[in-house]
């Protein structure tokens, strides 16, 4: 079967792999719809590897060379002899991280940060971008008719988006501001807006970006390299500030401005991943009584509430997306494509099986 | 009468000054013990007025030249024709805050927030480093027979203590990491364990405070020049990390360590106040779920509680005072030795009436 598979570096090659063999006891074998490609992806093409494994993962003994697509729907084609909660031909989305369930972290329902973490399409035997893969069953997440495939695919990113701003406390009503109009940012405000948001603002440098997210109508759009975001900010709240900021930029320039324009006793959530240091304004965290909360992926439970509140209607996550590509086109169309800052892509996904 | 006043940068008297006039008619006139000199003072001693206003402050018309004093405690000598809560004769703290009640943040019990914030000491005609000093009667909180003088002038620097430890969500049996052993650092640390910390780890390079806070017999004490403070935090905690770190240092340095030291999704909380930016690790908030919590002053209706958790004998804030000065050694051995950092001065009160 066809493949996208890691190999190190700058060096993804889609290629023919054999099948899985059959799933075990608790396991599910699927048929991949549709993969995005994110942030982490980049970065091990880039740079890597980072989080593929060289040697055995302690947790599922994967290693490099690893089939990729951690962001996927599919569709169910065998189950394990134990397992309850799908069934053949049923429609899925993948949850995809693999923890231990007894370690300090998983004790305590924080398993997101197990302390031996794996995901599936990074640390696992298998991944979305290939014509079949087998994940454990408590992964697949069991997709409604109203739901699509794209949706199901676009699931995961939307589980990011929608734990930083569950973290802030955001409640209906309130006025959030979100710096970065990735993906990330994109499907932040949208979920924003389906709790509820009085006010939505984003900042966002990028024009074709700003130019998408006016489109979704539901924000008003600033530039942080022409406005005074904190300013403008300010002045669209009647003075006050937004009560909630989401920093999905990564950038110290997006964290000074998502900080500046909180409102005193308001909450900023770092969902960006910097890689590199940054300089805050301890003093005013302190003067102003503000709050700065790292979030890390999602609740490993979050996936079925996402999947719920898409298949209400409210949640139009496939606005986000711009194209999708077909697996040969995974380099050129997909990871250059992403890694060059003057293209224009927003969210695709690649099409493995349809 | 004598008081202690400011007229301006390197320039505090103790000198004669008229009596205040009667209190109004929800007005209470005090005749005050002791004194406290906070980190607010020496800044506007050595580089202010900061805070004290040059023209008359919009809320209360006061301005430089200004009585300090802001931490103390004192006796009731007369009060107002409205006053309900005390009576002539009694001793009680004072919370010296004074908000609008009108504004954003005073609608929301924010008050300490409030945007035209005034401070008796500091924007008030009138402070507690005077033989006598009228005040609102909002501010006088009542002290139980069991609570002492010296004990009621520390009370407001133990709401800010109280103030940083509670917004991190602290729970009885957690670990708490304190940054910085200041009177403030000192504060949290018996607090904390009042609160019923299982385990604190307290941080700091000066070894005349380290020796101080190792007699309170409550913690174990880490001398940040020497140790690593995160590794050994680690090996206290059987190799997880601080469930609450409280940065009391206003240091670049204990901010890093404090964020450094928490278990994965743990809280930290800013209380020291930074003079200058500081650099942060953004990619460790996200990666590790950490939230990094500023924190202002303390709830004005908090006092109350503090004083009754100091009757009951579990919060020995007397510990913390290291000596008591008269009004007329304010400058010499009050605001010079406490500026001076190889001075080993922790926390001290100037007697103002006996
Ligand atoms: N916390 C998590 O678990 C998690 C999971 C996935 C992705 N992420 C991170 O979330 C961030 C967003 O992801 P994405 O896929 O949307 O990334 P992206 O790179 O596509 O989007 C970032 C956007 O920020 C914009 N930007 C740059 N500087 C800015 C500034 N000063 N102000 C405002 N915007 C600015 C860029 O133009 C870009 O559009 C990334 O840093 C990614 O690594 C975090
Ligand atoms: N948030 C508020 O409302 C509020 C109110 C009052 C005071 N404060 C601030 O709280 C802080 C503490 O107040 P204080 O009166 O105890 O001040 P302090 O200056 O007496 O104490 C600070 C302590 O930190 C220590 N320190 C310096 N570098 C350090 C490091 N890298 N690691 C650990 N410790 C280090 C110093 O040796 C000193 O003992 C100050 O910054 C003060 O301005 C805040
Ligand atoms: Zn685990
Ligand atoms: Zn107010």
């Amino acid at each position: 079967m066809r493949a996208a598979v890691y190999h190190g570096k700058n060096d993804i090659r889609v290629e023919e792999i054999a099948e899985p063999g059959p799933p075990g006891p608790r396991q599910v074998r699927l048929r991949p719809y549709l993969s995005g490609i994110c942030g982490t992806d980049l970065h091990e093409y880039a740079a890597g590897p980072i989080v593929i494994p060289t040697a055995p993962h302690p947790l599922t003994g994967a290693a490099a060379p690893q089939v990729l697509g951690h962001e996927f729907s599919g569709e169910v084609l065998e189950v394990g002899s134990d397992v309850t909660g799908v069934r053949t031909g049923d429609r899925v989305a993948v949850m995809p991280l693999i923890h231990c369930g007894q370690c300090y972290y998983c004790l305590r329902g924080l398993n997101h940060l197990c302390s031996t973490m794996a995901c599936t399409g990074l640390s696992w035997q298998g991944g979305g971008i290939s014509e079949q893969v087998v994940v454990p069953d408590h992964q697949v997440c069991p997709l409604p008719d109203t739901v699509s495939d794209i949706q199901g695919a676009l699931v995961e990113p939307t589980a990011v988006a929608a734990y930083g701003v569950d973290r802030t406390g955001f409640r209906a009503g309130d006025t959030v501001l979100v710096t970065g109009a990735g993906p990330i940012g994109a499907l932040v405000t949208l979920y924003a807006h389906a709790g509820g948001a009085s006010k939505l603002i984003v900042s966002e440098p990028n024009a074709k970006r700003r130019a998408l997210i006016e489109a979704l109508g539901v924000a008003t759009v600033l530039d942080p390299l022409v406005d005074d975001v904190p300013d403008a900010v300010r002045e669209l709240t009647g003075g006050i500030g937004v009560d909630v900021a989401a920093e999905c930029s990564g950038t110290e320039g997006g964290l000074s401005v998502a900080l500046a324009s909180l409102r005193s006793h308001g909450t900023a959530t770092q969902v960006g991943l910097h890689v590199a240091p940054a300089m805050i304004d301890p003093m005013a965290l302190s003067h102003r009584d503000l709050s700065l909360i790292g979030t890390w992926c999602y609740p490993v439970h979050d996936f079925p509430r996402i999947t719920a509140l898409i298949a209400t209607g409210r949640l139009p996550v496939e606005k986000v997306l711009t194209e999708v590509i077909g697996v040969g086109d995974i380099v050129a169309r997909g990871f250059e494509r992403l890694l060059d800052p003057a293209a224009d892509a927003q969210k695709l996904l690649v099409r493995v099986n349809s």
